[in-house]
C-alpha cells in the first residue's frame, strides 16, 4: 500500500516535493494546502489544491503531512499545529531555535500519537548526520563546514535593497586554498570568511553609479565586509539567462588521528546540487516514509534526522539493503 | 559509569580497537583474548592478556566483547558463539555471505537476550551507509565506489607467490579519469577494472628474471589481467622504509536527477585513511557504545549499521547533538 503525503505550503519547496514524490512508487501525493485562494493555484502535476482549513476533514486520507513554509514564521507555529493531526515531517533550519522549535512539536505528537520528524533537509539534515558519524568515529579530530558553490537568498536579498540596484544573485563559495589545507590535515583555525568568498552578479537602473554601488556591497557589515567579494555588473537579460537556477552544496570534512596520534584520517562528505530547493524535497520524502514507518511501530513524538535507523528512509526491505549494500 | 569492553583476538585490528578505546574516555578496555599463550602477548597499553577459554567467567566483567578476528574462518563460529555470552561486534566483510551471518548471530543473540552488531568498518559500514542514504534521497540516480588508494593484502600475497619474489606491495588506485566523468554526471557504465589501476611494487631475489616475473603479474587472471598495471622493482630497505603502512581509503559517489529530469546532483562521501585497521577500529568502538546502549534498552538481536540509529553510536548526549550538530 502506497503511503499518502500531503503537501502543505507550494513554493519552491513544495513543488519540489511533488515532483520527488514522483520518483518514488511507493509514495503518492494526495493534494496541495494553501493558505491562498486554491484556484488562483494550479499544480505541476496536476495535484488537487486544497484552502489550509480543509485539513482537519482530511486526517483519514493522509499518511503523513510534509510542511513546506518558513522557518521564520511559517514552521514554529505550524509544525507543532498540524502535529496534533497528522504524522509531519519539516526543514526547520534556525539552527539556534532547533532544541525548542523540537520540544514544541514532541509535545504536540506525543499527545496525538503522532510521529515529526524536524529539521530534515542538508542543512541540518545530511551534513548534521556527516558531523555525528565523522565525530563519533575520529574523537580525536576537528571538522570543517564549506558551503557553496551556492546562491544565498539572504545575501542577494541584501544587494537588492542598495540603492540602484534593480536586481542580484550572490554566490557562496569555498575557498579552495582553505579546503585543500583541511584535506591536508594541517588542522587549521579559519573563520567563516577565511572558509568562503562571495561572487556577486549585479543589474543596475541605468546610470546608477557602480563604483558607489560596489563600495556599498563590499563594505556591508556582516553580510559582505568580513569576505573577500567579487562584483559583476550585468545586464537583467545576462541575470535571467545563467543565474535562474538555485545551486547550492558544499562539503563536511573531517580530520582526525588515531593509533597514539600518527595515523591521519580524512572523512568527506560532499554535495553538489543543481536544486537547493528540489534535493532539500527529496530528503523531507525519505522522511516521510521513515516518519510513517516509525509511526506504525508506535515509535511517536518529535524526532530528527539523527534519530531515525537509516533502514527506515530507504523504499526498499531490510533484507534486500543488507544484501546489496552491506 | 565506563562501558567495559574486551577485545577479542589481537592482530592489527585488535591493537588498533585497544588504541581507539584509550581515545574514548566513556571506554574502557578490559583485557585481550587470545588463542595463543597469554604470557606470549605482549600489549600496546599494558592491557591483561587472557587464554580465550577464560572469557566465559569474565561474563560480568564486560558490557561488550569486540571480535577482531578474519572473515573466512574465525567470525563466521566466533560471532555466534560468542553471542550466547556478550554483546558483540564485529568487521565481517564477505560480502555475499553477510545475511547468512546475520541470521546465524542473530538467532543466537536473541536466545541470550544478546545485542550483535555485525559487518562493522567502512566497506561494509560506512560506505554501505553511504549508499543507503543517497539512494533512499536520490531514487533515480546511480551508485559507484571507488576503492582506493590503498593496500589490497590479497593482491599482494598473490605477487607474493610468483618464484623469484620474496616481497610485494600492491596498491590499488581509483582511475582518476573514471571519478572525474561520475562527478560530471554522466552516469557512465564502468567495470570494476576500469574504475581501478593496480600498481606493484616488487622486491626479487638476486638474478632473478624481472621481465618474466612482470609478466606473471600482468597476466595474472582476476587479480591483474582485466587491469591496467605497473609493476616497480625495488629493494627491500625501499619497501620496508616507504610502503611499511597500510593505508587505504576510496569514494561513493551517487549521481541522480530530480524535478522531471532537470536538475542533477552528485553526492560524495570519501576516506582517506592512513591505516586501515585502526580506521576500521575506531568504527568497531563506535559500534561497541550503540550496541551496549541498544541492548539496555531491551533492542537485542543481530544489527548491522545500517539499522543504528546515529545518536547511540556517539559520546555526546542527544540533546548536545541536536543542539550542536543541526
Amino acid at each position: 500500500m502506497s503511503i499518502r503525503i500531503g503537501i502543505y505550503g507550494y513554493g519552491n519547496l513544495g513543488k519540489g516535493v511533488e515532483l520527488a514524490i514522483g520518483q518514488n512508487p511507493d509514495l503518492t501525493a494526495v493534494g496541495v494546502f494553501t493558505r491562498r485562494a486554491p484556484e488562483s493555484v494550479k499544480t505541476l502535476t496536476g495535484l488537487p489544491v486544497y484552502f489550509v482549513s480543509k485539513m482537519e476533514e482530511m486526517q483519514d486520507k493522509i499518511d503523513v503531512m510534509i510542511l513546506c513554509g518558513g522557518s521564520a514564521t511559517d514552521l514554529p507555529k505550524q509544525t507543532p499545529y498540524l502535529a496534533q493531526y497528522f504524522n509531519v515531517v519539516d526543514s526547520f533550519d534556525t539552527h539556534a531555535k532547533i532544541s525548542e522549535h523540537l520540544k514544541n512539536v514532541h509535545a504536540a505528537a506525543v499527545k496525538a500519537g503522532k510521529t515529526a520528524v524536524i529539521s530534515a533537509g542538508w542543512d541540518p539534515g545530511m551534513f548534521s548526520l556527516a558531523r555525528l558519524y565523522s565525530d563519533a568515529i575520529l574523537s580525536q579530530g576537528k571538522d570543517y563546514t564549506f558551503w557553496g558553490k551556492g546562491v544565498s537568498q539572504g545575501h542577494s536579498d541584501a544587494i537588492r535593497r542598495i540603492e540602484g540596484v534593480l536586481d542580484a544573485r550572490q554566490y557562496t563559495i569555498p575557498t579552495q586554498s582553505a579546503i585543500e589545507r583541511v584535506r591536508n590535515g594541517e588542522d587549521p583555525v579559519l573563520s567563516t570568511s577565511e572558509k568562503h568568498e562571495r561572487e556577486c552578479y549585479v543589474v543596475v537602473a541605468d546610470g546608477a553609479d557602480k563604483a558607489r554601488i560596489e563600495k556599498e556591497i563590499k563594505e556591508m557589515p556582516n553580510y559582505f565586509a568580513d569576505y573577500h567579494t567579487t562584483v559583476h555588473f550585468i545586464s537583467q537579460e545576462e541575470l535571467n539567462e545563467k543565474h535562474a537556477g538555485l545551486p547550492h552544496g558544499g562539503s563536511v570534512i573531517r580530520s582526525g588521528v588515531t593509533g597514539n596520534g600518527k595515523n591521519r584520517h580524512v572523512i568527506e562528505y560532499s554535495l553538489k546540487l543543481d536544486s537547493n530547493p528540489e534535493f532539500t524535497a527529496s530528503v523531507l520524502v525519505a522522511c516521510a516514509r521513515a516518519a510513517y514507518r516509525l509511526n506504525k511501530e508506535g515509535v511517536i513524538g518529535g524526532k530528527t534526522m539523527l534519530d531515525i535507523p537509516p533502514v527506515y528512509l530507504s523504499a526498499n526491505s531490510r533484507e534486500t539493503l543488507i544484501s546489496t549494500l552491506l
